[in-house]
């Protein structure tokens, strides 16, 4: 594209301009997303968390250095307090590099770039076993019981391209990752090996939490990279027979001592209620934790810096929430709503960023019909800054505990197209997040908590 | 993000899913995203003209290998038939690399990378010559005349980051690329440098074309990458006296025989008119014109590719058009539509793909109230697919010279918030470019045609 005649698209964005004078809470959104372009801090401080901190998995000494950033980063973009709430986080470490090869039997073995799924038991010392392609989840559920004594189950199904909205895919896949181990150990599998839950062709494998059913042999396992997968799909669906080694010194250890940061400016009738922003701040062990989720964290933050930059001061009390241990167990979630219920704390809505710091395209909505109905009426207010969406959607598992019926739980929804690129890879790294991408993200956040506090729900 | 939840989402899919069914459009749009999101070519194509071609910029070799690709890519793609249409074009070289220095006077000068506008005429050896710093194009109109005799002005213009469609910040300032030599010349300057037109602040010059004014001397102008012209921003902004060198080898050439390269489904009823699809063959001489506009090529021919492979027989005939000379000249928008005029050929509707191979969003309508209105009634059938846009707006460049009242120009408009990182840079490869973005775009091309087909324009 060379150049000239954006004369009607620019006249388009003059006459918007004029229109937005018009009405107040348009000139807040626009000031808002203003402040976010020109001064915005949140690209900067991803800078510092990816850089300094890096991957932080709950438990580990990276993870206590991201506290400390987080409570750091809170105070100096304004928030009138800031605290840590406890809370008890398991711990699982990667061990060693893991170490994986395959071939055809009678042939040299390969090596292969896996990793372990993140609370894996380890391998304790060296498998070596035959290989046993299985084509999806539901040909491994249905395959005979004793159908795979001994032997090391791939486990190749895909994400499937087709869903448009990439979370689609992911959701209906994850569960070969959740629940595959179990399934495969009850049929006699000394090990399982999933295909990467990414739609990328690439060499790079992703992580992600098993769960190990009560009372199955808890196997160990681990992803290939889709390429790999790929190959060794091949070889397995010629009928040839193929040999794998796999050796993993990953373990889990008894729970530690963590903590949830929060940083609240206070608001002007805190009897109204809360208003939270929230994203989680531990990561997977690889990579530095950028997209997921410390765009989330810096987002959040950037909500708080730029409500102060502005001098709004809101009716709500509005709370940045960095949750600890979304990605294996959700501790941070579950004992931030705990309290809150014990101690009577009245939340009005929380909105979590956790789908990656990409181009904002508006927000899924938990909430009541009526609640709904109230925030999808500003979507004409929206329309300048590119959000469209405001389907009913999950809002996020960090802020799930907190559903009780009345409050308003609502996601961020960015862009999906790249997100699983990255997602629990060494590849999700500061470089891979757009800085106008991550602040349009933070001013969607703080435009629609400014709307929420100047015109809170009338019916719950 | 770590796990689960995604039922209430996936709900949604699996409900819209039997909602599609219900209706011939809805299915025959999700034929089409299924077909280029499981066997789309776009991007193993554009991987082919980045790797194997590259840069080809009107009149070069390069771009006659580009031709040679396009007409074998639509062939592949099944056109019924594939043509060349002659017309000539501008050529300009670019030369040695060009060679700038900058430094405070007395202190040693340091080199910075620029490129030399497309366009631009050479240093005739190297200039060196004192830096006038000039803020924006208004202060160099309002300049007194012969403000900058003998100097080397800087105008320092930057993109506002305001703007939330990053093509109006584009749009508001590519005239101090396009007409500030001529203006800087005739208050006596010997050079113009400009800083680049990008939001990103890197270390990458991007070129563009150069107008110059009948009458005006025409002095040598280039771009300094955006950390280069903070740099020296700074230094003028602090009142310091800065010298620059510049030298610059480029020049202009007569105008050589190229070609637009055309293939076409013949439509069952084909007195109907054409519905075109196109994006334009040329690029820049740096980088490997990936976005800008290989994207656009591919995309174009996808949509050819995706009809015949789905079976679909057109009423209309669907023309793929590959035009040549979009960067500087637009002899091949001009010449197509010359030709379509003086042959009595009916356009109903055009549609290009030249904003970035980037996730979709929707389209630009630069059409009739009636046609605009035809074509809005069908978001909803679009919605599924996060098409949202369909604003009225700018075609392209290069099907703007179709438009005579009755034809409808329309534009793909993905999301901006990245091309200008890559526009006319040494950036702009294949490997920016995100194979599911693109091929989303591609769909929502074939989307749109097909219901274009199926559902003509019944008022003009």
């Amino acid at each position: 594209m060379a150049i000239f005649r954006f004369k009607l698209l620019v006249a388009a964005l003059i006459g918007g301009n004029a229109l937005w004078g018009q009405n107040t809470d348009s000139l807040m959104l626009r000031k808002i997303h203003d402040e976010v372009l020109v001064n915005g801090m949140a690209h900067d401080n991803l800078r510092v968390l990816c850089k300094t901190v890096g991957a932080r998995l709950s438990g580990s000494a990276a993870a206590q250095k991201a506290i400390v950033w987080g409570e750091k980063t809170l105070r100096a973009a304004g928030a009138d307090s800031v605290w840590l709430e406890p809370i008890l986080v398991p711990q699982w470490v990667r061990g060693q590099p893991e170490q994986c090869t395959w071939g055809l039997v009678g042939e040299k073995m390969g090596p292969a770039p896996v990793l372990a799924l993140g609370g894996s038991e380890p391998t304790g010392g060296r498998i070596k076993a035959p290989v046993v392609w299985v084509k999806d989840l539901e040909s491994l559920k249905s395959a005979a019981p004793q159908a795979f004594v001994g032997k090391i189950v791939f486990l190749a199904q895909a994400m499937d391209p087709r869903f448009i909205d990439t979370f689609n895919a992911y959701g209906t896949c994850a569960t070969i990752r959740i629940n595959g181990a179990s399934i495969a150990a009850e049929k006699g599998a000394v090990a399982l090996v999933i295909r990467s839950l990414t739609l990328a062709e690439d060499e790079h494998p992703h992580t992600g939490v098993v769960v190990y059913k009560e009372g199955a042999p808890r196997i160990p396992c681990a992803a290939l990279a889709t390429a790999d997968a790929q190959a060794l799909e091949t070889k397995l669906q010629q009928g040839k027979n193929v040999l794998m080694t796999l050796e993993m010194t990953c373990k889990n250890l008894p729970d530690v001592p963590s903590f949830n940061v929060v940083g609240e400016i206070r608001g002007q009738q805190p009897s109204k209620g809360i208003l939270l922003v929230g994203g989680h701040l531990d990561s997977w062990d690889v990579g530095e934790g950028a997209h997921d989720d410390g765009a989330g964290c810096v987002q959040s933050i950037e909500v708080l810096r730029t409500f102060k930059a502005l001098g709004y001061k809101p009716q709500h009390s509005i709370r940045a929430v960095l949750f600890m241990n979304e990605e294996n167990g959700n501790r941070g979630g579950l004992g931030y709503a705990e309290k809150a219920r014990t101690t009577g704390l009245k939340h009005v809505a929380a909105l979590e960023s956790d789908r990656g710091g990409f181009a904002p395209r508006g927000f899924s909505l938990d909430a009541s019909p009526a609640q709904r109905a109230h925030i999808q009426a500003w979507m004409p207010l929206l329309k300048p800054y590119l959000l469209h969406l405001s389907d009913p959607g999950y809002g996020g598992v960090d802020i799930n505990p907190l559903r009780d019926g009345t409050v308003a739980l609502m996601g961020l929804v960015p862009d999906s197209q790249r997100y699983f690129d990255f997602h629990h890879a060494a590849t999700d790294v500061f470089e891979a997040v757009h800085p106008r991408e991550l602040h349009l993200g933070a001013a969607a956040m703080a435009s629609l908590i400014y709307l929420l506090d100047a015109h809170p729900f009338t019916l719950q």
